[in-house]
C-alpha cells in the first residue's frame, strides 16, 4: 500500500455533485470518464496527493445504482495505490481478506483494480489499484 | 482545503481492528488517543501523506456508538486539512453547506475541528481540521 489513490463517493446526479464539490474544494473537477463495464460515470477532483472520484450510475442494475438504492449517497470505497497488484492480492488473501477479483480487472483512470469484500475489512469496501504502464 | 488529513472509520473493537488494519497496511498503528469529550478511543495509521483514524466508542451514547448502532462498522468521515478553519467555515457557510460547529472545537491529534452536515454534502460527513500551533 503506497498511498490512498482516491476515495469513491456515490452520487445521484454527477452534474449537480460536480458543482457541489467544486464549491467544497474551491476548484472544479479535472476530468470525467465513463466506465461502461461497471455501468458508471465518474469525475475526478485532485486534493493534495489524492483524488476524489464521484460515481454516478449509468445503468439501472450497476453496483452503484444498487448502492444508492440501499444506502443513499455517500462514501462508497477507499482505493489504495499498490506497486504489484497480483502480489498484494496474494498477500491479503493469505492474511484472511476476501478478495472479490482474484484476477485484476480494468478500472477507471488507466488502472488495474481488485476489490476486497467489506465484510472482511470492518465494513469498508477497499479497492487496490495499480497504474497500467504504457 | 490543503489535503485529506485523515479518513475516520468506525469500529466495534479497537484492539481487533488495529490487528486487522495492521495486516492490511503491513505495518502497525503509530499511536492511540482517547478523546473523552467525544466519547471515543482512536488509533492512527499512516498511509502516504494521509492518516487512517479508527474510532471506537468509549461511552454508550457517543456519536460513534450511535453510528455503529444505526449503520454498523464502516467509513465515518473524511477530514480535510485547512490553513484557516474560521475562514473556511465562513466560506463554506456562504456556499450553502451546513456547518455543525460554527466555533471550532478541540479534536483528536492536536487539531481544531468543525464538521459539515452530511445532508449538505452528498451524504458525506466532512471534518475540517487545522493543526493547533504550539
Amino acid at each position: 500500500m503506497n498511498k490512498i489513490e482516491h476515495i469513491g463517493i456515490a452520487v445521484k446526479n454527477l452534474k449537480e455533485s460536480n458543482e457541489l464539490f467544486a464549491k467544497l474544494f474551491g476548484k472544479p473537477h479535472y476530468k470525467t470518464e465513463e466506465v461502461a463495464s461497471e455501468g458508471v460515470n465518474t469525475s475526478f477532483f485532485q486534493v493534495g496527493e489524492n483524488k476524489i472520484e464521484l460515481l454516478e450510475a449509468s445503468q439501472p442494475n450497476s453496483p452503484i445504482a444498487k448502492f444508492l438504492e440501499k444506502k443513499g449517497e455517500g462514501i462508497h470505497h477507499i482505493a489504495f495505490d499498490v506497486t504489484d497488484i497480483e502480489a498484494e492480492i496474494a498477500r491479503l488473501k493469505n492474511e484472511g481478506f476476501i478478495v472479490l477479483n482474484e484476477v485484476p480487472k480494468k478500472g477507471a483512470d488507466n488502472k488495474l483494480v481488485a476489490f476486497l469484500h467489506p465484510k472482511s475489512s470492518n465494513g469498508v469496501l477497499i479497492e487496490l489499484c495499480q497504474e497500467i504502464k504504457k
